[in-house]
């Protein structure tokens, strides 16, 4: 069963819990430490965006397309919807000599409020092009264009892109592609269920992929280099996964997923983490994962310092006023296996 | 311990779940059923709004400024800050003779995005009046203005409109106001930490006050009333508790309090119920409260279809296709006391 894993408080109340389970594996597939049922199947969302972009690299669209560290960063984000992101992917697109209109992820306002906000200011519409997927399928796009299939019908599972991708995450999490259990997620593209203690393991072969084929290993470090160097597209401002990793300064890397999912792999150690809150609220995420490096002495006190409101998440009234608190109150060593 | 209450289903897989409790209790505070631990001290939060309307009236503000149906409701309200919402609380203010910038309840754009998008393009700024609880400070500064008393700091605990409050809830929920656990609510005024059992009886008492004395009932039969006469006010377009009593045409009425709190009263029936997810997350509310009243037979054919998508909320993306759906899984009988 999950464990209790953060507690909100407000005043001297406990006013709701975070149950929730933690996977920490290397890239032998040895459990580190675990927190909770890591067995437990669970759709990884878009923390698993990472790994799907492995493809577009390997099917030579990448190159082709002449993705920069920007453009392979955006394939991995969940973004803000803000200009820097939607630019970018109407910029991919214009490489694709494909429209906004080819995009079948639907749409939801940008994710940024200030965003939204600027966008109906300047007469603009909310399209595809602002959905937080927008990358993802830019670079879906990028597969299907560039290997001549095509480009309508991307999102379903039996078009060779989605395919390509159930291979690279079965292969690198080590669950068989018959054993992957399919969704739909927010933005009409297949989910992947698989155990815990596997989507951590497809982090620690992200984080170390040294045993891996040699071009396999390439298109991981490029994948990866790219969220560390273009943390912003990832996210955006104000978002854990880039302030995460521009604070880490190329130690780390970490992706969001839906419904509480969060992965970080660490290439220095060696290891992946991924984290799965019971009731998918994303809110107590970034409290767990700092709280995982903290307590693995992973994080120096600077890097703490800086990223101290994810880790101890403010509840702020609508004044602006402090009133409470989300804090982490698990021990990876005390339920260690 | 919380019990598990709805699952979050996705393809074939239950991607989340929520844990919570449930008290149901009638106005001579017996409890009818119970899930979970009902002896749980939780913040009302805004489901406390109810209680909190009654000192308008019993200080003759109500009367005095003319408070109609729709005051009294938006008084009651976590609203959309649509037009009909701020309009209504601009005339509360007007006859008060006060302005926005007396309101403290700090802001938050609009609740219902195409209320905040059609604030932007008419050149509007977000206020204070766009706050959902813009009609209860407004409620509170009436009874301010009215009794002669400081209309700047009405939001501190020692004030008397806060004491006043603190008394009725007391006094309706058989908490003695020592206990009563204080802490700041995202709107900046005082919230109630009291046992769910007691927030149930407190409900119960507002859906039959018949043995309290005269003019209680007569005010508190002033505020159901009100709720359910002007259900639009209370919460706004596509809001639970505005569909809610809309359908159920006067036989109950409900409010949401943030942190998922969710109480109902059934005057028929003469009880309380009163829910709290124990994670917080708001979106398993009306699945709930709908399941309790389906297993109790206290909603029938008609009324259940109508509101069948707050019973089982479905998941759609950003297509709009149906990924997944909320399912109520538990019995208030089996468990029950």
């Amino acid at each position: 069963m999950s464990e209790l894993l953060v507690t909100v408080e407000r005043g001297q109340l406990i006013e709701s819990i975070h149950r929730g389970d933690i996977a920490i594996v290397n890239a032998q597939g040895e459990v580190i430490s675990s927190v909770g049922d890591i067995e437990k199947v669970v759709f990884a969302r878009s923390s698993m965006k990472p790994l799907q972009t492995i493809p577009i690299i390997e099917t030579g669209a990448a190159d082709h397309y002449q993705f920069d560290d920007g453009d392979l960063a955006l394939a991995c984000a969940s973004h803000n919807g803000e200009k820097q992101h939607t630019e970018r992917a109407a910029s991919i697109l214009s490489r694709l000599d494909l429209e906004v209109a080819h995009l079948k992820c639907g749409m939801h306002p940008p994710r940024r409020q200030e965003a939204f906000e600027e966008l109906i200011k300047s007469g603009g519409n909310v399209t595809p092009i602002h959905n937080n997927c927008s990358g993802k399928h830019s670079g879906m796009l990028a597969t299907a264009q560039h290997m001549n299939e095509s480009v309508d019908d991307y999102y379903k599972i039996d078009h060779p892109v989605q395919q390509r991708i159930l291979t690279v995450i079965s292969e690198l999490t080590d669950v068989p592609m018959e054993d992957i259990q399919i969704g739909i997620d927010g933005c009409g593209v297949p989910v992947h269920g698989i155990p815990l203690r596997n989507l951590a393991l497809g982090f620690a072969r992200m984080a170390d992929p040294s045993e891996l084929e040699e071009s396999r290993q390439q298109s991981i470090r490029r994948v990866t280099t790219a969220m560390m160097n273009a943390p912003e597209m990832v996210g955006g401002t104000s978002r854990f996964c880039t302030d995460f990793m521009k604070h880490m300064g190329g130690k780390m890397f970490g992706k969001v997923g839906a419904e509480g999912v969060y992965c970080v792999g660490v290439p220095k150690a060696g290891i992946g983490i991924a984290v799965k809150i019971e009731d998918g609220n994303a809110r107590a995420t970034s409290a767990v994962i700092m709280e995982i490096l903290s307590q693995m002495d992973l994080i120096d006190e600077q890097e703490a310092g800086a990223l101290e409101s994810y880790h101890y998440p403010p509840l702020l009234n609508a004044r602006k006023e402090l009133v409470g608190m989300l804090k982490p109150v698990f021990s990876i060593y005390e339920t260690a296996r």
